[in-house]
């Protein structure tokens, strides 16, 4: 397929993320939770996760039920770790996707307890009683928590948290970034993997390809935080310098972050070209990680 | 064997579950992480629900290994959830198991992050690589997922959340506590069952057990909530009433609800007996639900 054709692939599978969620994410969930749950994972945001746990089960041709699954509860663990993100004891943040905040919108009770429910949901979603192997069932559920718990995501963030206003060296900052994001990213990609029979060497290479744009994702981030405005964002700009917080531009220099993500996009596309796999679609994934604009 | 012997039987069960729940919360989370997780989960509280998983994985001779690690993950859920509860944006409260609690501790932002990376921990602990049958894995987080979430816990939370200084029917009163409590005591009893082959008939009565002393745990709450005074209960009492939130206390006044604790009681008696299983430990600790003073 040429690039427009991966662009078209993104654009249905994103089409079909979308279905996917609203169909998983309730509506009628008690005194308004369901609406507070789907405010804050619908109608919005990159969906790069699922798109990545999509194109790694299309290069092993793996199990589309369970993918799509994948997918739906990956997002929902990013959405939800957003919302407790946002709210006034962390980053206390008023704008997200160009919307009001979830306990902006909803109150901080109901933003708690939204996301609490999202992360429950993630794992139901993964674990129905019917069309999933239930051994594919027991390890995207495995891959997943790990990922968000406290060697994963929630780990990286309470490093993130006792950061502030401390100079990190570019290892303990890359550590915590391979944390926050990094590791959500990766098993992204080790999800899709799971869906199929990579083999041991498609494994690691898919691995290495995952944690590779993981963490190119954050220094782009971090470079389009200081150098992009609020509006193209969709989010507050320039926090992380206002909350004293430190950064790949901060810890390496403008100049030397751009430097850094392409080396890790080389990287990335090293780790395809060992995986012996249909990488068409990650590979066009990488390129986007790293040239986005917002 | 007789009342004494189920006694011992409950103080070597509560042993292996602190054991356990110290050797799968991790001391070594990164940035205290792991501390303030170990502080809300372990040396405190009466764990119920890990006792309820054991007892009814004996009554059906079930998987050993999976029902610890399932007694583990209800518990980490339950001990979230309170971490959750009792920050300042829902019920602001400073004290728990005779402690401060985990916000009054460590700050919020850490408490609200162990509490996400708490519950990420119980799904994790439930999907082991090796060691308990994958299609049980994927069951016991199944009935997990759904009973910590918008249709269990989360859900009766939120419908507490919109309840302050509203009467409720004793039905939606029911329905809250249904969700609130019952759903995750209920789900104790549902995975140890799990854990072996009840049939249909003895899932049915278990599940029935599950439903009536989930639901007499919360009446009984709520009488000694207004009745025993905070040093015995170890936490704020009275806060009910001071919160002006609806209480079978509320609803049906003290003798009332006493009696309704009671009828419960033996509907959960009435559901063992029906169930065809080796169900003393199960009966022996309906009584402790009920008579319990704190």
């Amino acid at each position: 397929m040429t690039v427009n054709q991966w662009e078209r692939w993104v654009q249905e599978s994103l089409a079909e993320v979308e279905e996917a969620l609203d169909r998983f994410v309730p509506a009628d969930a008690p005194a308004g939770l369901g609406e507070a749950m789907r405010y804050a994972v619908l109608g919005g945001g990159k969906r790069l996760r699922p798109v990545l746990v999509l194109a790694a089960c299309e290069a092993v041709q793996g199990h589309r039920e369970a993918a799509l699954r994948a997918a739906v509860a990956v997002e929902l663990i990013h959405a939800y770790s957003l919302v407790h993100d946002d709210m006034p004891c962390m980053d206390n943040d008023m704008l997200r996707r160009g919307k009001p905040t979830v306990h902006v919108q909803f109150g901080e009770a109901q933003a708690m307890l939204a996301g609490d429910a999202m992360q429950a949901l993630a794992f139901e979603v993964l674990t129905p009683e019917t069309g999933v192997p239930p051994e594919l069932q027991a390890r995207l559920v495995r891959l997943l928590a790990r990922a968000a718990g406290q060697e994963g995501m929630a780990g990286g963030q309470a490093i993130d948290l006792a950061s502030v206003g401390k100079p990190l060296t570019e290892a303990a900052l890359r550590d915590m970034h391979r944390r926050k994001t990094g590791a959500l990213l990766q098993c992204s990609v080790l999800m899709g993997a799971a869906c199929g029979q990579p083999g041991d060497t498609g494994w690691q290479a898919l691995s290495d390809y995952g944690a590779a744009i993981g963490l190119a994702f954050q220094v782009v981030d971090d470079i389009l935080d200081c150098t992009q405005d609020s509006a193209v964002l969709g989010k507050t700009a320039g926090k992380d310098e206002d909350a004293n917080k430190p950064t790949y531009v901060s810890a390496l220099g403008l100049e030397a972050a751009n430097q850094y993500a392409q080396r890790l996009y080389t990287e990335a596309m090293q780790a395809l070209d060992r995986s012996g796999l249909s990488v068409g679609r990650l590979a066009w994934l990488a390129g986007r990680v790293v040239d986005r604009q917002y």
